[in-house]
């Protein structure tokens, strides 16, 4: 049998983790430095936690976790016409579990049980693999990470101004130029108020949701395929193809918006975030009021984000909004709140794409001792024992092999240097360290390897 | 609907995070300073991987997972007569892939894809969750970490010794004071042949492995019980009962196992470790040769260790043998290791029956700034974003509420110090910081919050 792994999964050696979790130490100390707190919720949830929360697609791309036991038998119990069993309307007899589909519900899982008991405003991140059933393809997984902060429990509009401050500290650290785009949901409300087009409010944020990536004639083409007609449209345009600096835009829509009180309470929350943030500075990303800003998902209900890597086109690498009911699913209302997620595997390929992981690799920070018998060896190990409460990361070859083949092994490894501690070596209390690139050797008291490697 | 989450698994919050963390993190530094790579695995993989490789009742514990799209129909093709369906024989027709059971199994699945690119010896460590339709019970979890370090691809005995004093630093690095039990299977296996019940071997072995739990009298029992006769019972009680020192246990093995090859074997390579450790030292571990130590799987060869906190009857903290095939099952011969587990679980019970636990937690270092008004509060963020690219936590309660609510939500969140910066502070650059435990409060200029926090 020669084994392999289900696709669309993967497995990271050192190299790729060292990255990874370089990536993932940036985001846990900005999100703590913000206040965020951790929180890790089980890999499955209960079925009919996840069900209903994403769509009939989003449905149907849940990994469900067969029952344990007889499962036909308790599926038989409450079904007794096998003849009838379709696989839509049997999976809740033979699946009570499912696996985590992203950070959100259980977020609103975990605030509805536990809300009795959290302070308002409560700060949590969450950084834990998700498992969708997608059709993989080139930078879309079955396993992949997603990395959220959200705030819950308040409706001030400083969170937006400190989560695009967390945006840009955060890519800052990555060194990752970015824009955020940034925009309201009362805007777009507005905007279909004004063009009349109340009633097809999420056509018109799905279409213009696409403009990046099918530019504005297909868009208009879609949304006139959805029943906009050419009145509304011709209102549209204008709007689609705004232009100018913050004030200029702000100003148009004050005009266009004057009769529309959800759009002049969206232009005041524009202004407040966009005015705090420009007063206060950031310290490299670029925010970009963007009226075209939709954002997919429609629970969002005031400001939303998108974050883009600058001079790279691979799509947004962060996202998020402020909603108004986070919990109402569960049972909890009045629940509002506002997060904003990180696209790991797509700022990995950001990372990688502009050389910004650091060099060194664990590998590299090693020291192999070479094998020259058992006398030796024990005293190498001691040697060892001692360096490495030292934090110094080193090893004994385990064979008394040739050197030759000792090297080679160190060399295939990238291991930094190989360390001679011999007879000569152990009767003068000195080591002999030589450096596999260079291949400059020198012999050290055992006082001076610590500050030799630093 | 009243949300919950499956049987057996947990929400982990900041304070159960930042302990996990703590000890993961030193599972890790010590793991990289001896060397070991960390490898992450998918956390499903095809069934028939897992299947097979953990017994009967290991199979039956593995979560499946629900083929994807209409598995009925699928299934029916293979298996057309649904009144012939048992939920045993047709699992493998509507699933294909499973939760990961352990890591060693995955770990060998890796090492046989992926034989050909691997320098050998191949030290890799793996740090995540598994997952298990066991029956919850009191610290049995259906998911929970597992953290494992093995060495594929070498004999040598200096593996053996150099896990040793894994165990010992990491233990002393967690303050643990422990015990570690050496055992070695050809000792066992030449006791069984001394006692004339070779093909008996595993349930002696598992009876044995029971010692602690049950005591000699019920261990004796079930051996009786499993057909093992009154003549080799009456040989093996001395040897469960050997006492003394090291080399008094191992003299008396020396006469009694005389004659038996893998003996003389066993003796020889536990004489080794146990003098070679010796030699070398432990930092607070206290090494025991432990004739009674079986462990349960059977697939080690060679040494096998447990590792007990003292003075805490809890089980076993850790534990990990040799073994000489890892990869048979997937093809490929020749692939002998050792290997050690540290047990998270438990080890976060111990750290917290001893109070090991850092006393600090992410709460401890935060700092609120009191929200006087949005004038306040854009001067008060300028500084925040300051103090974070310093590596401060700090945060600006949200809502402009009265004092007394802020200070309340500090309080409850155990929140360090609040800050006033209001205008006074603002107009003099200074800042006001309140230590909520002890009341005490001081003004400060800008410069002096580091300093001071630190």
């Amino acid at each position: 049998m020669k084994p392999g792994i289900p696709k669309g999964t993967r497995d990271f050696t050192s190299k790729e983790l060292q990255k990874r979790r370089y990536i993932i130490s940036k985001l846990q100390s900005n999100f703590e430095k913000s206040c965020f707190l951790p929180l890790e919720t089980p890999s499955f949830e209960n079925l009919d936690t996840l069900t209903g929360k994403y769509g009939e697609e989003g449905d149907r791309l849940i990994f469900k976790i067969l029952n344990s036991g007889d499962f036909l038998a308790e599926a038989k119990k409450k079904n007794p016409d096998m003849s009838q069993w379709k696989s839509k309307n049997i999976t809740g007899s033979i699946s009570e579990k499912a696996l985590r589909y992203d950070l959100t519900v259980p977020f609103a899982r975990y605030v509805a049980m536990n809300h009795g008991q959290l302070s308002l405003p409560f700060k949590r991140y969450q950084i834990q693999p998700v498992w969708r059933a997608d059709r993989p393809q080139k930078g879309r997984y079955r396993e992949f990470y997603q990395c959220d902060a959200d705030i819950v429990g308040s409706t001030s509009l400083w969170h937006e101004v400190s989560l695009t401050l967390l945006y840009d500290s955060t890519f800052a650290d990555l060194n990752i130029p970015i824009e955020i785009h940034i925009n309201n949901r009362k805007l777009l409300a507005a905007i279909a108020q004004y063009a009349s087009i109340e009633n097809q409010l999420i056509d018109f944020t799905v279409a213009l949701d696409k403009l990046d990536k099918i530019g504005i004639d297909k868009v208009l083409e879609e949304m006139s395929n959805k029943g906009i007609g050419q009145n509304s449209l011709q209102k549209l345009i204008p709007l689609i193809e705004l232009s100018g600096n913050f004030e200029e835009k702000i100003s148009q829509l004050k005009d266009i918006l004057i009769d529309i009180e959800i759009g002049q309470e969206g232009i005041s929350e524009m202004e407040f975030v966009y005015s705090q943030v420009n007063e206060i500075g950031l310290t490299s990303a670029e925010l970009i009021f963007n009226l075209t800003l939709a954002r997919g998902l429609d629970y969002y209900t005031g400001t939303i984000y998108e974050v883009k890597a600058k001079n790279i086109s691979l799509g947004s690498i962060g996202g998020g909004g402020r909603y108004d009911n986070l919990t109402g699913i569960f049972g909890v209302k009045n629940m509002p709140g506002v997060g904003i997620s990180f696209g790991l595997e797509r700022i990995y390929l950001v990372m990688e794409e502009l050389n910004l992981f650091p060099k060194s690799t664990l590998h590299q920070k090693q020291i192999l001792f070479f094998n020259f018998g058992d006398k030796e060896c024990l005293q190498a190990l001691k040697l060892i024992k001692e360096l490495r409460s030292k934090n110094i990361a080193c090893d004994l070859y385990p064979e008394k092999s040739k050197l030759q083949k000792q090297f080679t092994y160190a060399e295939k490894k990238e291991i930094a240097f190989v360390a001679f501690y011999g007879e000569d070596e152990i009767n003068t209390n000195t080591i002999t360290l030589k450096n596999i690139k260079t291949g400059a050797q020198k012999n050290l008291s055992i006082e001076e390897i610590e500050e030799f490697l630093s």
